[in-house]
């Protein structure tokens, strides 16, 4: 059986270093293991708590994706040593309303990146403070942080031979995990 | 002469808790100090950063008032064990592009709320990351944070003495860490 | 067959809150789970890297401990927003030498107290990150953070009906997390 | 006049990276100013709060010397994603009893260095959580954090131009920081 994985995050712009992560992790998925991209954040709306039983489309789209899901991919830029306001959107969006959290259980692996010695680690702490309250399980490790991105990826590709393994283990480990941690009840 | 304090965050919601508590800042400003409320966050987009050398005017303004303040207030529910992804999308506008960071040597001080126990204390070390890397001087003490806001906001007032009270000092104490920390050269 | 609980933490006052939770914690453990308390921090040096390879008797039968353990409960206060020296020093001991820690892959859960509205959640966050690194798997939900503890105890034992359910409730999610995510190989 | 800094940290290894950097640090120092380094770590017993009003006298001396300080310097490792268990440990003694707190007020810089790539950065972040609580005014800029740190010391001595540049530039700007946030009542 297929385990199917939702992949999200990037940023906006056109060259975005973590969309092409995001190709590239498609490309280095296990076998039997499908990465789907979810590519539409641009068009999510700034979360109000208000409509959050209603949501637009694309936001019930997005959370049933996730439900749907056997597992979660984050790629992340860090901007000011947190979580991008725009990655941290989506998941506000899909963590509610309350008793509709698309996150519940879900195991979940997180790439991160930054042009800086970093690798984006800044982010991926806040984020794994937020999977708590998400209920989602985090991998612990590989943990993938890519320092230095700007000069791993060239003409939208990733051209480090060392990252590409580094993801491709880290996408075996999260299957593997995410078959362990199944419930079964 | 009048100190200037720019105030931003809240939510969406109609009867957001952190509007009120917004509203309720600015009656407590000691003499000679003025709040201003920024309150178009829902106007601004999710940050793109190919366009952040010339940015939606809403982001223009927002920087221009920040850069002319005195102070920062921020007013912050807490989201999923971190910031709203809504307020880290107008920090990240207001930071860019690199060398345009509006935060730059702000005194800022932060008030959180939450319906729970911990009154969104989550949210706030989140925020004083991000603000080493944005060179913002964020007050130390008093530290407010709201437990239990829904039982202390009626009507859009707030009913609490006691966090007015704290909420009193904390911007007494921002007004003299400012004249502290004011840059002299 | 019975699970067993290795369980510690506390501080070295005499009147220690955390020991009297961990002792509560033992009564209020589910059937077939057995929580042994190791109690002998205070014999612990400061970790010197050095000695890492051949510690202290009291370290190695530290390490013994956690490693036959089916499980891990650590019951700490918080001292300056994060996790108190002692606790930190017993967990450097007993995750080294590299290729020697012990809390590889072990469920695990935390109850932080204070004497302060926040429960001592500050240091749990803080624990959580190194469990990353330590490849531990803390348990999700539910957290337990005991405010105004000191309102809870009375002559060495919880008085607080609501705190023992809780705890007693986070042990039985403890036990079932601990099959769940059993290594099957 | 001399301002005068109070080092400490390191690790308690004969070989220790923090150590060398300490001794550089103070050869780095700007004019009139001078580095003490309190170099005592490992006679610190654990932290026993029935003790706190009477400590040891290693302790009441450390606490001494960071109140005649003009300024502090904490040179760090990173064990476990978090700030190591002994210098977590005499910072507790030292910000101890409530009233008595030796960091009060005081300017403050953070070296940390790991033979990872990541520098000792985490250590660092929890460290300015404790921060807030003790009241102490961290630095912002420059962070110094030292990756591959077995690689630039050799024989006892710094040999990266880079690094020692840094950490000198840092201690220029600590002073800098000091004059600035003087209480001058």
């Amino acid at each position: 059986m297929t385990i199917k994985i939702i992949g999200f995050g990037g940023s906006f712009r056109k060259e975005s270093f973590s969309k092409v992560l995001l190709k590239e992790a498609q490309k280095l998925a296990p076998k039997n293991t499908e990465i789907e991209v979810f590519d539409r954040f641009n068009e999510i709306p700034l979360f109000n708590q208000d409509n959050e039983s209603n949501p637009p489309a694309v936001v019930k789209e997005f959370k049933d994706k996730i439900k749907k899901s056997d597992a979660v991919l984050i790629v992340t830029p860090e901007y000011n040593y947190s979580i991008p306001g725009f990655i941290k959107n989506a998941i506000d969006w899909a963590s509610r309303p309350y008793g509709d959290n698309s996150f519940e259980e879900k195991p979940l692996a997180i790439i991160s990146c930054s042009t800086g010695m970093l690798g984006g680690s800044r982010a991926q702490y806040h984020l794994r403070q937020a999977l708590v309250f998400l209920n989602t399980h985090p991998l612990n490790k590989p943990e993938v942080m890519i320092p230095f991105v700007d000069k791993k990826i060239k003409d939208g590709a990733l051209t480090d031979k060392d990252t590409a393994d580094r993801i491709a283990n880290m996408l075996e480990e999260l299957v593997k995990w995410s078959e362990r941690i199944k419930k079964t009840v």
